[in-house]
C-alpha cells in the first residue's frame, strides 16, 4: 500500500511538474479563447488517454507532428532561414569575389531580394546550398547559433525566436503533459531548426525532421567531422512529410499540426489512420497582431487545405478568434 | 518540504521501477562475470550520472547506440535478414516465373545459397530489393511480423528474436535506467527491425535507425500508402553509420557498441567526442556457446577493430570471459 501511494504521489507530481500551470489555477491552453478549436483539442485528448475511452492510445503511440514556418513561428515577410541564407552570403562574400558578377549572389550582395529570387527555385538552391555547405555540422550549428542570437525580425525587432505563437507553445506542453512525444516536421533544414528547437520549444534534436543536404564522414588531422555537402539529400514538404515522418519515427502520427497546402499530406496520412485523430490547420487571418495570407501567398499558401480541411475533420484555427495572444513575448507581458 | 519528499520518493520509486532487478538483492549486469570489461561500464555510467562529477552528462545528452547483428543478437550461420529474404523470395516465387531461369533466384529457389550468393553484392542487392521493395510499408511490417512469428534459426531451433544476448540486454536496461536514451544504429533494414525491435530490446521505432529504400506517398482508392521502391535510400554502414546517427538523433552519442569493422566509425566518431565516451566492441570468441569468428570471417569482421580498440581505450567485450550467460532464453531457463 505503501508502495502505491508514493507511485500515485510521483503521477501527481509528474503532472504538475509538465504542467506548471496547473498549480496556478490557469488552464492548460490559457491563451486560446474558449470555442471549437479549443474544445476540439481538450476533447480529442482526454478521448486518446481516458483508459476506458474506445479510442485509448497507449502513451508510446500517441505521436504528434508540428510543422514549424507559419504553425509555430511566423514566416513573413520571409522564411527566417531564407534571411539567415542571404546574411550569411553576405558574410561569405570577402571569400568569394566571384559572387559580385554572378547571380544571384550579385543581386543579394546588393541588397536587392526580390531580384535575387527571380531566379525561382535554381536561385534558392543556389543560395541555400552556398550559405549551408561547405563546412561541418560543427561549424554549421556555431553559424546559425551567432545568427540566432544576434539579427533582429525586420518588422517586430525581437529575435526570430521570439517570433514564435504562445498558444502553440502551450499545445506543445499540453500533449506532452498528456504522453505525447512532439515532434516538428518541416520544410526547414534539419540541422537549422536544431539549434534552436530544444530550447524554443523543448523537442529534442532527435525530434526534430527536416529537408537536409548530404554529409560524409572524413577524419581531417586525426579528429572526425561530417563535412556538409552541395547535395540535396531529402526535401520534407508536401509528399516528402509522411515519408519523412515514417523515415524518422517509423510510427504514423495520431496528432498533425500544419499551416500551408505543404503540409496536407502530413495532414492526410495522420487522420487516414484507425481510431481518433486530430488534423489542425493555423490559418493566417490576423492583420493586426501577425499577418493575414492564405490562397494566394507564396509564403505558407493555403488553398486546398482550406477548401478540404473542414470536409476532413480538421480543425482549421483562426489566429484572429482563437487566440488570445499571439507571441510569447505579448504572454509574458501580459503575465508580468 | 512534502513535495520534496514526494518527489524523491518518486525518483525512488522511479528507478526501482526501471531496475526491477534491484529489489532482488541482484547486480544491474547479473549476466556479466565480475571483470574489466562490467567495471568499466559500471565505472563510465557512474562518472557520467553523478553530478558532483567533472564528467557528469545531462540526461538529455545521454546518447546510446548499439550495432545489431552480432551485436545484440547473433548474425551466424547468416545475417537473419538474408534468410527472411531468401524465404520471401521463395514465398513471392509463384507471382514470378522468370525468377525459376534468373540468378540469383535461380539457385535460392533450387535451396542453392552459396550459388546465389555467388553473384556478390550485386546479387544480394537483387535478392533484397526482390523481397523488400513493391509493396507498402504496412504490408512489408505484417510480412516480417509472420516470417519472425514462425521461422526458426537452423542450429539453435529457437526463434530469432531469443538468439538476443542476455548480457546485451541487461546494459541497455541499464543504460536506460542511468537516463540514457538508446537507439539501434545497424546496417540492418530500418523497416526490418522495427518489427521486433521495441518488444525485444525495449527500443522504439523512433529510436531505431538502419539501411533504408526509398519510399513514396501515395493515396490508393482513398487510402494513403507508403510504397516501398526498389531503390537504395541509404547505407548504415562503415561511415554511413556517423552520417545515420547525426540525420537521426542530432547529436553525438556519449556510448557505441558494435562488434564489426562496420562499426569502426561509429566508434571512432564517438569516442572522439569531449569528456567520457565508452567503445565497447563484443569479441565473438565462444565456438562451444555461440560462435568464434573475427579477423577472417565475410561475416561481421573484425579485423581493425582488434588491433586499434584497445589502443584507442575501447573494451573488447569477450563473450568466452566475460559473459555468464549468452542467450536469454539461457537466463531464463537459469533463474526458474
Amino acid at each position: 500500500m505503501r508502495n502505491r501511494a508514493i507511485v500515485i504521489a510521483c503521477f501527481y507530481v509528474g503532472s504538475a511538474i509538465a504542467n506548471p500551470s496547473a498549480s496556478l489555477g490557469v488552464g492548460p491552453l490559457s491563451s486560446w479563447n474558449d470555442g471549437n478549436s479549443k474544445q476540439s483539442i481538450i476533447t480529442f485528448v482526454e478521448r486518446v488517454t481516458n483508459v476506458n475511452s474506445p479510442d485509448f492510445v497507449p502513451p508510446a503511440e500517441r505521436i504528434a507532428v508540428f510543422d514549424n514556418d507559419g504553425t509555430l513561428w511566423s514566416e513573413q515577410p520571409l522564411y527566417f532561414q531564407l534571411v539567415f541564407a542571404i546574411d550569411r552570403v553576405k558574410a561569405l562574400a570577402p571569400q568569394h569575389p566571384e559572387w559580385k558578377t554572378r547571380e544571384p549572389f550579385k543581386s543579394v550582395l546588393a541588397g536587392d531580394v526580390k531580384a535575387a529570387f527571380a531566379g525561382g527555385e535554381r536561385a534558392i538552391m543556389e543560395l541555400l546550398m552556398a550559405s549551408h555547405a561547405g563546412n561541418t555540422t560543427e561549424e554549421f550549428a556555431e553559424s546559425v547559433r551567432n545568427w540566432i542570437a544576434k539579427v533582429r525580425h525586420p518588422t517586430s525587432n525581437r529575435p526570430y525566436t521570439e517570433m514564435v505563437y504562445q498558444p502553440m507553445l502551450e499545445l506543445l506542453a499540453y500533449l506532452r503533459a498528456n504522453g505525447f512525444k512532439t515532434f516538428i516536421v518541416s520544410g526547414g533544414g534539419i540541422e537549422f531548426m536544431r539549434v534552436f528547437a530544444e530550447e524554443v520549444y523543448g523537442v529534442p534534436p532527435e525530434q526534430v525532421i527536416g529537408s537536409s543536404i548530404k554529409t560524409k564522414y572524413e577524419v581531417r588531422d586525426g579528429k572526425p567531422v561530417l563535412a556538409r555537402l552541395p547535395e540535396l539529400n531529402f526535401i520534407d514538404d508536401k509528399t516528402g512529410k509522411p515519408v519523412g515522418i515514417n523515415q524518422h519515427i517509423g510510427r504514423m502520427p495520431i496528432f498533425a499540426a500544419g499551416n500551408s497546402d505543404g503540409d496536407f499530406q502530413m495532414l492526410e496520412w495522420t487522420t487516414s489512420g484507425e481510431g481518433a485523430r486530430f488534423g489542425l490547420l493555423v490559418h493566417h487571418d490576423d492583420a493586426d497582431r501577425e499577418w493575414a495570407y492564405d490562397r494566394d501567398s507564396h509564403i505558407g499558401k493555403l488553398d486546398r487545405g482550406l477548401d478540404e480541411g473542414p470536409k476532413r475533420g480538421w480543425t482549421v484555427v483562426s489566429m484572429k478568434t482563437d487566440w488570445k495572444t499571439i507571441f510569447k513575448h505579448e504572454a509574458g507581458a501580459n503575465t508580468e
